[in-house]
């Protein structure tokens, strides 16, 4: 198996996507090529390793980059040397089995759609990113954002993907699937969401109604449901609150506890977030991703192409 | 002034309201008229506080109270004798200047447009429920439930509102007003959130803009402005996150701080969310509130009156 990571791509690159990919090869026997400039890419890797670079990574060239600050669509029919469009294509034509990427979030989800393509039968992709329950494992949150208007069918889409995503890569059967809203019965919330929970209700998934925003941190479920507007202020939302809290609290709690609630609510940790509903395997890492980052997003995308993700969704969206 | 306060509304009534209003008539020379069952009440009033009854505690008969199970509208026309509909008409006819319930929201909402009626210029009245920010004051959210799917010139009426009562009620100068939102740009967003923040871009209002939800904890602006489905999923997770992370710490805090934490968040303790935008002062409690919270309702709707909030939003809102 051979996975393509943008070294470009996010706010500590390439540096900390180097340092990544070097962890990732200690624990993987997947090759991980490393896509971007050669030659600088070579040197980082010569530097970082210099007991000799690992036989399982290799170095793909890539003159061009594509930033958070372009509209993805101009960018990638334009840079068609960026490490997105290059990475993707080689994706796309099954010299690689998956994609990683801490680069624009918009230019992942329209390079994944105009160069790897869209599942037939799933209306809208979207991003399913780890939402962190403390003291317990996480569920996943779909969409986190790339959606940020919704029709009920595709709300019913990422129950399905996620539940799909939490059984085969999360490795929890049955994943319970909650529709985020703002009361328990059927008839609460907006009409995109009453006539989401018909769906959801209707279909095979193991859906157990609305969750309330109260209920979400309290993992009462494994998939939560929401548009994509909806998904990203639940993340953002909890990202800043155990920061404010940490902060309000840090200096009166023992190291060890801060740490253990940091690294259960760091989300960057758990690997990064799959775009689902594309014909490939496409992993978007946190921006501001690290080194450790780096190397679980490695080793969480080799998972996603072990079980079997996208053939499995391509055969329940029918 | 007299404030009418609903005995009967909220899970822990009458006990906990007839007690609130016994706290409150210590700390203000308010008449504070109870209404609902007279004798009952007049025992329990007798029985907590054999010293005898404050001077400025009166009771109002009113022999049916509209649960939260009911269609709200259906209740309002038919339960004529309801503690909410007595209460809001004694409001509406001038006998007394502000109404405060731990009752059905969906009931005072429509009572208050019914019986009270709206403000005229003010499309859709709105929940303006404090936000708590951990070590430091509380913002103000609206709307916090009352209208699950919004226009954009509701968003910024809520905006309008909420700046008025931050500034009168809780003695803030110039507060800053936020779009809840998914990104800082202007073109951030759904198509809601894009016309809202021009319209609020040019108001007269003191807007800081766009602010993602992972910003909200930080105390940023003191009026967050969203559509009521938004904002509930805003409220109920923060509230939902300090359940959590706090139930997570507890034993290794000082119990001193883990209080203080639960005061500053708890925000059943600052006095309930009045609901702007209709003709009179009506306050509604959290559905819990004890003793504590019902006195501070009580004081906070004297606040709100003598802060002449409904003047300023009609002389404002045209």
């Amino acid at each position: 198996m051979t996975i393509i990571v943008d070294a470009m791509g996010g706010d500590n690159a390439p540096l900390a996507i180097v340092k990544g990919a070097l962890l990732a090869a200690k624990e993987t026997d997947c090759t991980i090529a490393l896509i971007g400039p050669k030659e600088r890419l070579y040197e980082l890797l010569a530097q970082e390793s210099p007991e000799g670079i690992p036989a399982n990574i290799i170095t793909v060239g890539a003159s061009d980059v594509i930033t958070n600050n372009e509209p993805p669509v101009k960018a990638i029919r334009t840079k068609t040397d960026s490490t997105i469009v290059q990475g993707l294509t080689i994706v796309k034509d099954g010299l690689a089995d998956a994609f990683v990427s801490a680069g624009s979030t918009g230019a992942l989800l329209v390079g994944g759609l105009l160069i790897c393509g869209r599942i037939k039968g799933v209306d809208r992709p979207a991003i399913c990113s780890l939402y962190p329950i403390v003291g317990s494992v996480p569920a996943v949150l779909v969409d986190a954002g790339a959606n940020a208007e919704c029709k009920p069918r595709n709300l019913y889409e990422f129950g399905l993907m996620g539940s799909i995503y939490v059984e085969k890569v999360l490795g929890r059967e049955n994943p319970r699937v909650g529709l985020a809203n703002i009361g328990a019965e059927a008839e609460k919330g907006t009409s995109l969401t009453k006539k989401a929970y018909e769906l959801l209700a209707g279909s095979k998934l193991n859906f157990v109604g609305n969750v309330e925003a109260r209920d979400i941190p309290e993992g009462t479920c494994d998939v939560i449901v929401a548009d994509g507007f909806t998904g990203n202020i639940i993340l953002k939302l909890t990202e800043g609150m155990v920061g404010r809290l940490s902060k309000a609290m840090a200096s009166r709690l023992p190291a060890e506890m801060m740490a253990a609630i940091r690294s259960q609510t760091d989300y960057s940790e758990y690997g990064g977030a799959p775009i689902l509903g594309v014909e490939k395997p496409i992993i978007k890492m946190h921006g501001s991703s690290g080194p450790k980052a780096v190397k679980n997003a490695i080793l969480k995308a080799a998972d996603f192409v072990r079980g079997d993700v996208i053939r499995i969704v391509k055969e329940q969206i029918r």
